[in-house]
C-alpha cells in the first residue's frame, strides 16, 4: 500500500484510520494562491469530454486559475453535441478556451481526459499519440488503466500520469464549488494518485489541479486502487447492492405477509431515508442503538445471516473487477453486444412500478422506522464491503468512502430523491452494466441462504454481529466525518 | 466451421441438418471389430479420474476391447477415496489394471483424463510432463483447452490431443452401452475433435474411443466449439436458463394471483413434464400446436416479449465464455474463493422448498396441461441459444444438442426426477458456478422486460414469433431424431 506523498508546494497532514497512518492535504481558497506554483510550466490545461465532470472541472479550474496566465480549453469532437453547453459556458472557440479534442490534446501541458470508459478504451492508442512529450495526462478514474493491463499495454514512457477523482457527480462538483466561494470547505473531496512522474512534478500539480476543481480535503490513492474500488464499490453496496438488497427483501416481505406498498417502504424508503440519514450523521453503530430490545435481536440475526453470504458476493465481485474480467465485459457490452442490444431498464420491474406510486402519493415519508432486517441486511453487506477492501490493502480513507460516505452523503440521498430504478437506469454505463449484473446475485444469495437462515428457530450466532460491534470502522468513520465538506455533498438540481 | 474428416478405418456418412453438410460415423457392435485397427500401436489405455465419467468409460473400455490385448488401467491419486469403488468394478493394483494416477499417464498410449475441471487447471504442467512422447492425450470435455488459452499456453507439440464428448452423464454412459448389449443402437452419443495430429493416426483413435464406449452416433466438433458450446449450453438454457425461468414465473404467476403451488406446477412442472415430452417425442412446434386458439395467441405474446432479452443475456455468456472470462471466474472461485466460501445451495429459497412439498404430495403429475406463457419463455430462450450457437459457427449436431436434445433427453427427464434445485445443486462444480451466476441474471431481465411487455395490450408483435414458425432448427431437430440412440438417455438408478 501506498501511504505517503512528497509535495514541494502544499502542506501534507497526517491523520489516523483505524490505526493505519494516512496523510492528505486539506485545501480551500486560502492555498489557491500556491496553485501557479503547482502548475509551475504548464501554459495550457485541455479538459476533454463534457459529460458529468468535464462542465464542472473546466469551470472550476477557470474559475480557480484567473488571472495566472494559464489556459483552461475544452477540447470536444468536431460537430459534438456539447458545443452549444461549453460555449453557453463561456468556452468558446473565438476565445480560444474551445477546440477539436485532438488538437487541444496536443496543445496542452496538462490534458485531462473526461470522455466516457468507452471511448478511452477504443480511442487511447490516437489520443497518446496526440499527447504533447513532457505533458502530464490526468484521469479521473482508474478505468483506463485497468483496460491497459488486460490489453499489456502501458502509458507512453514520456509523459506524467496523475489520477484526481472527486467523490461526487460533476454536478455536485461543480455546485459545491460555487458554494465554496461564501462558504469556506464547501467542494468535493478528492482522492488523487500519482501513476508516473518523469519530472518530479507530478504530485503537485495532482494536487493543484484536486484543489483547483474545490477539494477541500485530498487523499492519496493508486490509480489501481481507486479503479479498483470504484468498480467494486459501484457493484457493490453502493448501486448492485442496494438494488439487489431491496429487490430480495421486496418479496421476502410479501412472501410474510406484507402489502406491495409496505414492502416497498420497509425495503428502499428504509434505506434511502432513515438508515442513511443515521448514518451519515452519526455512523454504523447508531442504527442498531436506535432499536427496540426486540427489533435489536431481530437486527443481530439479520446481520449474522446476511453476513457471509455478502461477503461472498462481494469477493467474487472483487476478483472479477481485479483479473480485469469486469473492464473486458464493459468494453464487449459497449463495443459489441449494445449493436443488437441497446441496455433495457430496470424500471419495469413490478417493485419500482410500486414504488413510484408509494413515492408520489407518500404524504410524511419522514416517519418510516428504521425495519431491523433491512438495517441488518444493509449493514452486514456496507461492512463486508469495507472488510474486502481493507484485505486489499486499500486505504481507510478509500474504504470509507467508496463504501459508506459516497452512499449514504450522494447516492443515496439522490436515490430518495428521484429513486432507485432511476438511478440506476442514470448512471455511467460501467456502473450501470455492473449493477444490472450483480444486483441479482445478491438477491438470490440472500434468498438462498440468509432469509431461510433468518426464520429458521433454530440458528446460531455466528460472530459477526460480535465483530461488527467491535469494528475498527466505527472510528474511521468518525475520524472521516471531520473531514467532510462543509456542505452536503448531495444537491438537486432538478426532478 | 470444421466440418470434414479423414477415417482410414470407418465408414464416413453425410447428414444435412438446417441446409448444411455434416459428416458422421455409425457405431454398435458390429463395428466393434474394427477397434483394434483403430487403436494400433495402443497397448494400454489410462483412464485417469473416477467421478461421473471415469467409471463408465473405463468400463466400457474394457468390456469393448475384451480380448483384444489391450490393457484400460485405471489411474488414481495414492489414498483416493475413490479405490475402493474401482477395485468393486474390478480395476485392482493386482491385476493391473489401477495405478497412480501420474504412473498411469506415463506408461499410456492413450491417456483419458477426467479429472475435473479445476484439477485440470491446477495439475496440466505436471500431467503434460508425465505424457509419454508419440501418445495420445484425451479429452472428453475442451475446458483445457480454454484454460490453455487464458494462460496462452499450450499442449506439448510432441502428443495427438483428441475430445470425445458424451452426451450425456458418466451414469448414462454405462447404462446405456449395458443395454446395448441387446438393444442395438443402444448408448450415449458422442461428438469427437480432433486437436492436434501428429501421425495421422488421431482421427483413427477419436471415432475408435467412441465407438468403444458406446456412441450409436459419432459428430464431428472442434475442441474449442466443444467447450463453448458446453459451457455456454449449460450456462443458457440446460440449466442457468431453466432455474432462471422458473424463479421468475414463479413469482410472475405468484403476482398474478397463483397460490404458491399453481405457480410451481405452471413453471418448474410444467417444462420439465409437458414441455419437454413434447419437444422430445413431437419437436418444438408441436408445444405450440398443442395449445387452445386462446393460449397460441398468449403463447406468440409471450414468446415475442421474451425472445430479445433471453438472446441478450446468451449473447453475454456467449461472449463471457469465448472471451476467456468464464474460465477464469471458474478458476478464481475454485482456487481461491471456495477456501473461504464453499458453494452454497440453492435448494432452500422458497420455490424450491414450496416444489418438494408439491412434487412429493403429487397424485397426478401427468396431467399438468402446458401454460402458455412458460411455454413461450422457454421456447423462446431455447432457440435464441440456437440462434446464437449458429450465429458462431457451430455445427448444427451440436447445436441441437447442447441446446434441445441434452435438456429434453437427459437433463429435464432427471430434473423431472429429482428436482431442479437439486439438479443444479449437484451438477459438476463448473455448471454449478455458471447456473448459480446466469440464472438471476434471466430472471431479472425477464422481470424487467418481458412481463412488463406481455401485461401490455398495446405491445406489438416483434416477429420473433413469425421467424419461429418457419425455423430451421426443426427440420434439423426432425433429422436429429433420427439419430437418436435406441433406448431413451435418462436412466435413474436411484432416486
Amino acid at each position: 500500500m501506498v501511504n505517503d506523498f512528497q509535495t514541494k508546494v502544499f502542506k501534507k497532514e497526517k491523520i489516523t484510520l483505524a490505526g493505519r497512518d494516512e496523510y492528505i492535504v486539506r485545501g480551500g481558497r486560502d492555498v489557491f494562491p500556491l496553485l501557479p506554483k503547482a502548475f509551475e510550466g504548464i501554459q495550457q490545461i485541455g479538459v476533454v469530454g463534457w459529460g458529468s465532470q468535464g462542465p464542472a472541472q473546466a469551470q472550476n479550474l477557470r474559475d480557480s486559475l484567473e488571472g495566472t496566465g494559464i489556459t483552461v480549453k475544452v477540447g470536444l469532437r468536431e460537430g459534438s453535441e456539447s458545443i452549444p453547453a461549453a460555449e453557453a459556458a463561456g468556452f468558446t472557440k473565438e476565445n480560444g478556451t474551445l477546440g477539436e479534442m485532438y488538437e487541444v490534446i496536443s496543445e496542452s501541458d496538462l490534458t485531462i481526459l473526461l470522455i466516457s470508459d468507452g471511448a478511452q478504451a477504443e480511442e487511447y492508442p490516437k489520443i497518446f499519440a496526440a499527447l504533447k512529450p513532457g505533458s502530464t495526462l490526468g484521469l479521473s478514474h482508474g478505468f483506463l488503466l485497468g483496460y491497459l493491463k488486460i490489453m499489456n499495454d502501458t502509458f507512453p514512457a514520456n509523459i506524467n500520469v496523475i489520477g484526481v477523482c472527486p467523490k461526487g457527480m460533476g454536478p455536485s462538483v461543480r455546485r459545491l464549488y460555487e458554494q465554496g466561494k461564501d462558504t469556506n470547505g464547501a467542494g468535493i473531496n478528492c482522492s488523487f494518485a500519482v501513476h508516473q512522474d518523469i519530472d518530479g512534478r507530478a504530485t503537485d500539480i495532482a494536487i493543484g489541479w484536486a484543489i483547483a476543481i474545490g477539494a477541500p480535503f485530498c487523499f492519496l490513492t493508486t490509480l489501481e486502487n481507486e479503479y479498483k474500488s470504484d468498480i467494486f464499490g459501484e457493484r457493490g453496496v453502493l448501486l448492485g447492492g442496494i438494488h439487489g438488497i431491496c429487490e430480495s427483501l421486496y418479496t421476502y416481505f410479501k412472501d410474510h405477509g406484507a402489502s406491495d406498498e409496505q414492502a416497498f417502504i420497509q425495503t428502499a424508503e428504509t434505506i434511502t431515508r432513515p438508515i442513511s440519514k443515521t448514518i451519515s450523521k452519526q455512523g454504523l453503530l447508531a442504527v442498531y442503538e436506535a432499536l427496540s430490545d426486540e427489533d435489536k435481536k431481530i437486527f443481530q440475526k439479520t446481520y449474522d445471516a446476511a453476513y457471509e453470504p455478502a461477503h461472498e458476493i462481494l469477493l467474487e465481485i472483487y476478483q472479477e473487477v481485479a483479473s480485469g474480467n469486469e473492464i473486458r465485459s464493459v468494453v464487449m457490452a459497449t463495443t459489441e453486444r449494445f449493436k443488437r442490444h441497446p441496455m433495457g431498464k430496470i424500471d419495469g420491474a413490478p417493485m419500482w412500478v410500486v414504488g413510484e406510486k408509494v413515492r408520489a402519493e407518500a404524504t410524511d415519508r419522514d416517519s418510516y422506522p428504521i425495519h431491523p432486517i433491512t438495517a441488518g441486511v444493509y449493514l452486514a453487506t456496507m461492512v463486508a464491503q469495507v472488510d474486502i477492501l481493507a484485505e486489499y490493502g486499500h486505504a481507510y480513507s478509500e474504504i470509507v468512502n467508496e463504501s459508506i460516505i459516497e452512499a449514504v452523503d450522494s447516492l443515496n440521498p439522490y436515490m430518495d430523491y428521484k429513486g432507485i430504478a432511476y438511478m440506476v437506469d442514470n448512471c455511467s454505463t460501467t456502473a450501470r452494466l455492473g449493477a444490472r449484473k450483480w444486483a441479482p446475485r445478491f438477491d438470490y444469495i440472500f434468498k438462498q441462504l440468509t432469509y431461510p437462515a433468518l426464520d429458521d428457530p433454530n440458528t446460531q450466532p455466528t460472530g459477526a454481529f460480535e465483530k461488527f460491534l467491535n469494528h475498527p470502522v466505527h472510528s474511521a468513520l468518525a475520524e472521516c466525518a471531520k473531514l467532510r465538506p462543509s456542505v452536503d455533498i448531495s444537491v438537486f438540481p432538478e426532478k
